[in-house]
């Protein structure tokens, strides 16, 4: 039997606008260290390959391995990623980022082959082939966090479009011209109704207007302005009738996207991650219901519709099987 | 230099709810023999296949032609297609043909390898090859007709999903739960707004309500109750009043559909086919510029959406296509 020394790696990075995390991945997919690090955006791109890459070198020498003999990087970044030529074009949470060539740049500082991915679509491949949707076959992911994004794999693949953008199911339209503005400047976009912070103003819109009031907990949270995503997702989860209320009505939504989905691209399962999606069942049973009542039935016979089984770590063991794929 | 009669070539059918179409396609994608039938869909699927074989055989022979010799056939077919299992699933246009087994029908009345795809799939491949998005990759097809269907190709291959079933772009949301009821059940759809017959209601609609009225030609026309989609069309084309408003509201709705469908697969380039999309660059424009400012600008750099270039052509030679790649 080899020691976890000997055994070829690679390395999986995932770039957050607030961390980035790293991974050293098995040939056989284990995970032999793992770690993350501030990703500090405003010092830059430079900064933070210089600074992943001696995190990199410590955590492999932790576990008894060379940094130097990973047999490639896998970079997932939170943006529109030109997969071919592995540059960042656009990155709306890592402003002065856009136009990077993250690729070389990790590739020169790892001295290795890197390659670079937006980051839902190294969450697809890591649930595709560790996580939710293991054995199924197409894999679509939706991941609702900060920003709403996605990604497709397909005979283990990620699928690209032309560039390597295809997969943004945040900014498919939800109405014709109405309902919030999104961040992209449309309104009505999947985004505009999943991302965190709409989850958050949905709370307050609901709580002031519910006959039935938010438990004391969420009542001072929303009042304090301190509420997210998060508590609004564990209110409902212990049965907050506003917090209920949110849900129900997100899981719609969700359910119109993800129906959106399947019409698309027939996949045999929808898996839904990102902070917005802790809040589990809640959210999820409604999504459900709602997607498999839109899409026509030979559609929805045999589709799963499933919470993420990686949590936050799908991106970067995404990444790391990315580097793995690169090598083979 | 060979003659037509030693070629390689294979069949390709198209069944539609009307007509169906033949073609004799050779193995450099010159068309051999074309011509079509009553699909008499009453009649069920086994006499059909029966009148085309018989078809096939004529109209081969007219160009000095065996059809016994053909390598394959391919058909495709209005509803959804298990493409692996060769199955007829759904019809709505060909009611009483569900499950029907249509690979291995063709299969054994023709003497050849047989596959079967959805219709608007195999124009997508015929589009794609022959048509108007020859060189580019990947490339998505919406059809707009008495249904509204869809279909990618990548890397030169129909993009299937699980089952065949991808690309049913009619079915994605363009409202959350309101507009007009879909043949499918739900509200809201594609199909909804861009049928054929919604194109007629929506003139009758615009017609009533409008301060300038339709021109005498279409107005008798709608008065009669004998407006088709394509009237309404060829009026705008011509300058009406009441067509160009129905096409620049329908603009509206297909460029969302398109703004959609490249936020899902970044396409290099989308297609507009089907009787609908005939009423050309009056559809096309508004379609184009309402696309082109919902998706994010890098996806909106690089994609073109232009008319179909086979018009009631691209089904049956995309067909024949199939067949031609079934036996590489």
């Amino acid at each position: 039997m080899k020691s976890a020394a000997s055994r070829g790696f690679a390395l999986g990075i995932d770039i957050g606008g607030t961390f980035t995390k790293l991974v050293a991945l098995s040939e056989d997919h284990l995970v032999l260290a793992e770690g993350r690090l501030p990703t500090e955006a405003a010092k830059g791109p430079a900064s933070l390959v210089e600074r992943a890459a001696e995190a990199c070198r410590d955590l492999c020498a932790a576990s008894g391995l060379e940094a130097s003999s990973a047999r490639a990087v896998g970079v997932g970044v939170a943006g529109l990623v030109d997969a071919t030529r592995g540059i960042l074009v656009a990155c709306p949470n890592l402003p002065g980022w856009e136009n990077t060539a993250v690729a070389s740049a990790f590739s020169a500082a790892f001295g290795c082959p890197a390659v670079v991915e937006n980051d839902a679509n190294a969450f697809a491949l890591g649930e595709a082939v560790l996580g939710a949707g293991r054995g199924c076959d197409p894999v679509a992911l939706v991941t609702l966090g900060t920003g709403v994004g996605g990604g497709v794999v397909a005979g283990g693949r990620i699928l690209h479009g032309r560039h390597g953008y295809a997969g943004e199911f945040g900014h498919m339209a939800l109405t014709l011209d109405q309902g919030p503005r999104c961040a992209c400047g449309a309104r009505g976009c999947v985004e505009a109704y999943l991302r965190s912070s709409h989850v958050v103003a949905l709370a307050l819109e609901l709580a002031a207007s519910s006959t039935e009031p938010p438990t004391p907990a969420l009542a001072r949270a929303l009042a304090a302005g301190e509420a997210t995503a998060r508590t609004v997702g564990e209110a409902a989860r212990a049965g907050d009738p506003v917090g209920l209320a949110v849900f129900r009505q997100l899981g719609q939504y969700l359910g119109i996207a993800i129906a959106n989905v399947i019409s698309a691209f027939n996949p045999q399962v929808v898996i839904a991650g990102g902070g917005v999606a802790l809040a589990g069942e809640v959210l999820l049973t409604v999504a459900r219901s709602t997607a498999l009542a839109r899409v026509m039935e030979p559609l929805a016979a045999d589709v799963a519709i499933l919470p993420a089984a990686l949590a936050d770590r799908g991106g970067v063991l995404g990444a790391g099987l990315l580097a793995l794929a690169h090598e083979s």
